[in-house]
């Protein structure tokens, strides 16, 4: 995707380490740092500077290649890694499959390339497959930033518009600007209108009011984990999302490559939920009228917040999961025949 | 409702113009404003500076009793006072009852010092009826801020969880931070702390993942319009709430009084929803790190907004209304019945 009309991707690997659009700081600004070390990787994740799904799981077997290269242990640079978030399972793919290649660095860093080409194709794929749910002006909601910024070139949630904007298919899609990280409104609003797509901000409580007027044909999220029986956990407001679609009978889809889904999960009360600090719902952070970037407290002093970072749909609710390999149902059978179709085509390796 | 430690009503009437607590500098600060012509209490209510469905009956019923006293033309001011914002009844109601005492303005100010005082009385009595439904430490969820500050002395929603919390019951709130004017983070958490009740601070979109969890017991919500059919509008983000409560099976009220209801809207499909602002939504506003007030920009320069202020919760959704006769179904029947009960128990006249 291109950012002022330059070819730029989410991370990239160098010489120099593991570089990366800042995303705290889009659309203010759009930096790029440089993770040089393990160390350096993981905080990047843990402050989300890099965040999504998919992406995280490319960066961090990056950070595992970075690490074997440094003559770091390879252990214990997993494990940092790995605890960094805990509910984004592609997190475990990227470095389970950087891993399978230790302990020769030039390997495991042909691996972590591997991943990143996989994850991209997958993603591509996913847009292919989810455009043929889109018709002619179709209206998409969509929740947090599920686009290229979270999975290189393409995203998940986003693909299938990318792909129906480039048929010249027109959608619409309204983002939820997705309290307390406003991903939606820094991340998503910023990436659609760098590719001119039309869209219109939201608030996370207007969506389902939107959804009962009528003006939303169908709902579109990425996931950060799959159970095998479909339930998926997703950016915190995803659920009430997929309550409204019901209530009013327009689809519910889950857009993710199948790195996403667990197989040691069965359900999604199994799913860990990440609770991050209060401080990011106690405070918003934007440009000031100089063009500073502030951040302002919102609620009086001494406030307690709770701030969960994910919610789980039940896979009752969910239309079906657009994969790489094609639509499937939610439902363990669903996934199973996307793993068999996966293990039919012919794919980059992972 | 004390204010540090001392009495405070949320609007009131003296020599100089109607006072009223500034509900937009809160937390920040406890500014008083006059209004000293029925443009400047127009104003305040167009400018959120008063809010609150019943309160801002309160205050325009003054603001046109202001009219009577400078001589105004009272059509002009009724009819100036009614547009300020269009999905509350109550303003109609307020403004009603004073005209219904023209054209001498001693007659006015009584009648919208009455209606002052029936608002006061059916929100002691919502919260006497209410508090039935809440047991020893009760986790209620609200929305917005359905308080002090928006119905004198005692608010709709919160009216309940006061009394429980005098009673000993130790009730606990989950507030909703209710984007994008932040109601919920600014006014509700902050009356709360003064009254020194338990409560934590959620983002809108994590509302149905505690539902889901199992960590709340009930929804109280206040309204901005009740329809003959028990529909109801209310702040959005209200619907969501209501959809999450019905898929896990625990109640979701509506407090409101009877001013609330409007004989003339058959149902929420009647029901005018305010569109307000874009600017409300691509930015927030509170206190930087040297205690100034500040707004700052969330999302890229130009982006479009949507900004419905309300939804319409459908009446199967709610399990009842808490009114000032008592708790009722959200039916036509239990509006009726209602309307009965109030008929046949003594009140201060309106």
């Amino acid at each position: 995707m291109k950012v002022g009309g330059r070819d730029t991707h989410a991370v990239w690997w160098s010489e120099e380490g593991v570089h990366y659009l800042d995303q705290r700081t889009i659309p203010a600004a759009v930096t790029v740092g440089i993770a040089r070390s393990v160390e350096e990787v993981a905080r990047a994740i843990e402050d989300m500077a890099v965040r999504g799904a998919p992406l995280i799981g490319v960066f961090a077997a990056y950070g595992l290649a970075l690490a074997a290269r440094r003559g770091d242990d390879p252990g214990a640079a997993f494990q940092r890694l790995l605890r960094t978030r805990p509910t984004a399972i592609n997190l475990l793919r990227g470095l389970e499959a950087v891993r399978a290649a230790a302990p020769d660095p030039a390997r495991m860093l042909e691996a972590a390339r591997a991943h990143d080409r996989a994850e991209v194709a997958a993603a591509e794929a996913i847009g292919t497959h989810g455009v043929a749910l889109l018709g002619r002006g179709s209206r998409v909601m969509t929740h947090c930033n599920a686009g290229w910024l979270a999975v290189q070139d393409w995203g998940t949630a986003l693909a299938p518009i990318y792909r129906a904007a480039r048929a010249g298919l027109a959608p619409f899609v309204y983002v939820s600007e997705t309290r307390p990280r406003l991903q939606g409104a820094r991340l998503t609003a910023w990436e659609l209108g760098q590719e001119g797509i039309e869209h219109a901000l939201i608030a996370d409580g207007a969506a389902a009011h939107l959804i009962q007027c009528g003006q939303v044909d169908l709902v579109i999220t990425g996931a950060d984990r799959i159970a095998m029986n479909g339930d998926a956990a997703n950016k915190v407001g995803t659920y009430a999302k997929a309550l409204a679609a019901r209530a009013h009978g327009i689809p519910f889809y889950i857009a993710a490559p199948l790195t996403t889904v667990d197989l040691g999960t069965a359900t999604g009360a199994d799913i860990p939920i990440e609770e991050r600090s209060p401080d990011e719902l106690l405070s918003a952070e934007g440009l000031d009228d100089a063009g500073e970037v502030r951040r302002v407290r919102l609620a009086p002093a001494g406030t307690r917040a709770l701030n969960p970072a994910f919610d789980v749909t039940p896979h009752a609710l969910i239309t079906a999961l657009i994969t790489e390999v094609g639509v499937v149902p939610a439902t363990g059978e669903g996934i199973a025949e996307a793993f068999r179709l996966a293990a039919r085509s012919p794919q980059p390796s992972r």
